[in-house]
């Protein structure tokens, strides 16, 4: 029916444009044409996904919500889920995005170049979402500090593992036996449940100023190892989730490569460093830092990429390995634009391709999805807060505060939702109880935070309690 | 609650999946496997781009020519001419590019993906580097300094309009009276000699400290100025290339449109700016300013595209009213990053675009496209070198150092020929007879400056004659 309007439509709208533009031009110019008008629907893309991400992230920020939630929400609401501003590939003729309409009517778009320009609309917006998310973890490789990690050592390292394998154990086995979903997507959501957030949690004791305390320090750690092992974790999954297969063999085998690369790759890149100083020192020309990091970080994603694993898991391990050398400041500063400009993007487009509405309470068919959301939301704190347990030797430690800092997902998890939904793996359903779990526990976990640790200052060290800020 | 029946199949279809899988995951995952081909595609490519612009440019540098050269000449060595590392959108199945075989051979490509991935990659780079051209325009814009500009005033105005008019009068009269080329293509061809590059003047005028003597500050105003009528003369060329039709009451209309556009964003940005400086002075999330003045650049492309005139005089529009905030520096500073990994893929791509054998003097017949080339090297030379008679009341002035100052193309006339180039209007021949014009006058540019200068100072002005620095 719309489908029919549409046509109607645009025959009528043919004659009109032949007048402006002769026809015989029509054929010729074709391809010629088509460059513009993606560049055109592009532009207006990133300029929805900037002006959104943005407005609802200091939205977030002004109630002491992490901006990266923002972005995320953004998505929600310019994706297909309400406001259908975006276009993805494989939508093609399909998309019903109000932006080809909008494109139509400013920017001369016709009709029967309207597919085409649609589906290469989405694979710019795609591309540049994955490229996001490479810079993002190449970022939180180079924020990363590999000495640091060894002398917060056994404790951080405890807590992390535990912070693993719980949800990871409790959340698909549960997914299994309780919902009866396939192993392969329950082994993915399991999965999506162990990585901590660590700019959230890390942002959160700073703003009550204890991110140098026993706890807080625990809590970094941990949360750094979490980033490891879950990116570790992703890559295993995403990789069983592209062959379909599940053989102990080769989880073996992936377990296996993903460690021997990250650990070789920095074992390898600490021979290399000094190169790598010494050839950016003799450079002359523009982007005599960053280029020489991007070359580095992209050679080691598309390894990443090719041996079955990740490509975020070779931006990782370049992010790590660079963070060793001088000029990981200046690297890093020259990092943040252009992260600034390309990771909303992919944030933005994991909100927008999830469809939330298959969680809408209102509808019944709607209620295993629900139920599977709550269940995930349930496993990712309890299989948290469980961690605290683990610290030994450490009398008088608020261990409660050390299992709320390890609740929030926030980008790893959505990193995993993202990954998720282009392997196909997740149902709808699924992916958006992931999306779900992830907001829920990035909502949840600032407030219980200033809790925990607010009881602490007043019955144990009111001596020491310290003003509340913000 | 727990679905026992559903449970039940699952149940049962996990052992059949490990086996199942392959051949019938095939066609379900095709969709979902052609992301991770086309990033994979993409992040080679962008490695290519980037090792090749570094290390030609480098060399450049090392002899004294601008880097842009180098980007430029990597583009020609991995682009149609020789190594054919690159795709563009159209080749498609065609594609005999050594980047498919690659990927076959390491990243697990398929056949009969092959053809559907290099279309994606091929659209991906272009958008990428279309970008690239537009954070190239604004951050020219941000560095051009209307309030300097007004000051130089008439002396400027003055070579800078003689600057434009000769060569494109020249030019495009030759090119239809000589070799019969028609009007639309020869009045592109004539407009890509008129602007000049701001950048490599600058550069060689600071390396041997003229940069503050009348001549310099001659140049650099007139080239700046240059730069604004050049892009006015872009906006209006490529527009009557997309229509195909020339009416005087159409070119009018243009001029008109490209200048009210510009003149009228800067004074609405006027007006803007302070409110835009507030916002950002109010922001807290990250990327508070840089994203703001994104959104400006490509609201403003974005307008400038909708209106029938380029992206990238929109983009420039944007960085000239940024330049007059007080966060300018900040803005120029952010910008730069994201400028070094985005420009050199548009610098690269319209080398590797351009088919540099159809000037192989070897084939006889080239004969016609080298005389072209030729031509219009001597109009590009001699219509600038002309500028210093337009200086007036400067006594004792070196106006051949003025003229030869005028002579570089580099980067703006390499926009002129990529843009050429995706409106279809110029043959092969005539597209690559510009780029050998920008890559004669870039090259010759530099000695020819230090000898006119070098001159006078042992002539005229011994007395102050500067020790050459490299």
């Amino acid at each position: 029916m719309v489908d029919l309007t549409i046509w109607t439509t645009w025959n009528s709208m043919i004659p009109m444009l032949s007048f402006i533009s002769p026809p015989l031009l029509l054929a010729e110019t074709a391809e010629a044409e088509l460059g513009p008008m993606v560049l055109a629907g592009v532009l207006v893309s990133l300029i929805v996904i900037y002006l959104s991400s943005k407005l609802i992230g200091e939205l977030c920020a002004r109630i002491n919500l992490p901006p990266v939630l923002g972005e995320l929400l953004a998505g929600v609401l310019i994706g297909v889920s309400v406001l259908n501003l975006l276009i993805f590939p494989g939508e093609g003729e399909e998309s019903t995005s109000i932006l080809l309409t909008f494109l139509q009517a400013t920017d001369g778009l016709t009709p029967e170049l309207t597919a085409q320009v649609a589906e290469s609309i989405g694979e710019v917006i795609t591309v540049l979402s994955e490229v996001g998310v490479i810079i993002l973890l190449f970022e939180i490789g180079l924020e990363s500090d590999l000495k640091e990690l060894i002398r917060v050592g056994p404790q951080a390292a405890v807590v992390a593992v535990i912070g693993v394998v719980v949800p990871f154990t409790l959340g698909t086995a549960g997914l299994i036996a309780l919902f009866g979903v396939p192993a392969v997507p329950a082994i993915f959501a399991g999965a999506a449940l162990t990585a901590t957030s660590i700019g959230i949690t890390a942002k959160v004791l700073a703003e009550i100023q204890r991110l140098t305390s026993r706890e807080g320090q625990i809590i970094i750690g941990a949360a750094v190892l979490d980033d490891v092992l879950g990116i570790i974790v992703l890559a295993v999954v995403a990789s069983l989730a592209k062959t379909g297969e599940i053989q102990i063999s080769n989880i073996i085998y992936l377990i296996v490569s993903a460690t021997i690369f990250l650990i070789g790759a920095i074992l390898l890149g600490r021979l290399f460093n000094p190169y790598f100083v010494a050839l950016v020192d003799r450079l002359k020309t523009r982007g005599q830092i960053i280029l020489p990091a991007l070359i580095f970080a992209f050679v080691l994603a598309y390894i990443g990429a090719a041996i079955q694993l990740e490509a975020i898991l070779g931006a990782f391990a370049a992010g790590l390995v660079l963070a060793e050398t001088e000029k990981r400041t200046e690297i890093e500063e020259q990092v943040i634009p252009i992260a600034d400009m390309l990771v909303p993007i992919f944030f933005v487009v994991v909100g927008a391709k999830t469809d939330i509405s298959v969680l809408n309470p209102f509808n019944p068919a709607n209620r295993e999805g629900l139920i599977i959301a709550t269940f995930l939301v349930v496993i990712a704190i309890l299989g948290k807060v469980v961690t605290g347990l683990g610290v030994f030797g450490q009398p008088g430690i608020n261990r409660l505060a050390i299992g709320v800092g390890m609740v929030p997902r926030g980008e790893v998890g959505l990193v995993f939702a993202g990954v998720g939904s282009a392997t196909g793996v997740l149902s709808e359903s699924l992916d958006a109880a992931i999306i779900v779990m992830v907001i829920v526990t990035t909502f949840i976990a600032p407030p219980l935070l200033r809790l925990v640790f607010r009881e602490e200052s007043e019955d144990v060290e009111t001596v020491e309690s310290l003003p509340k800020t913000e």
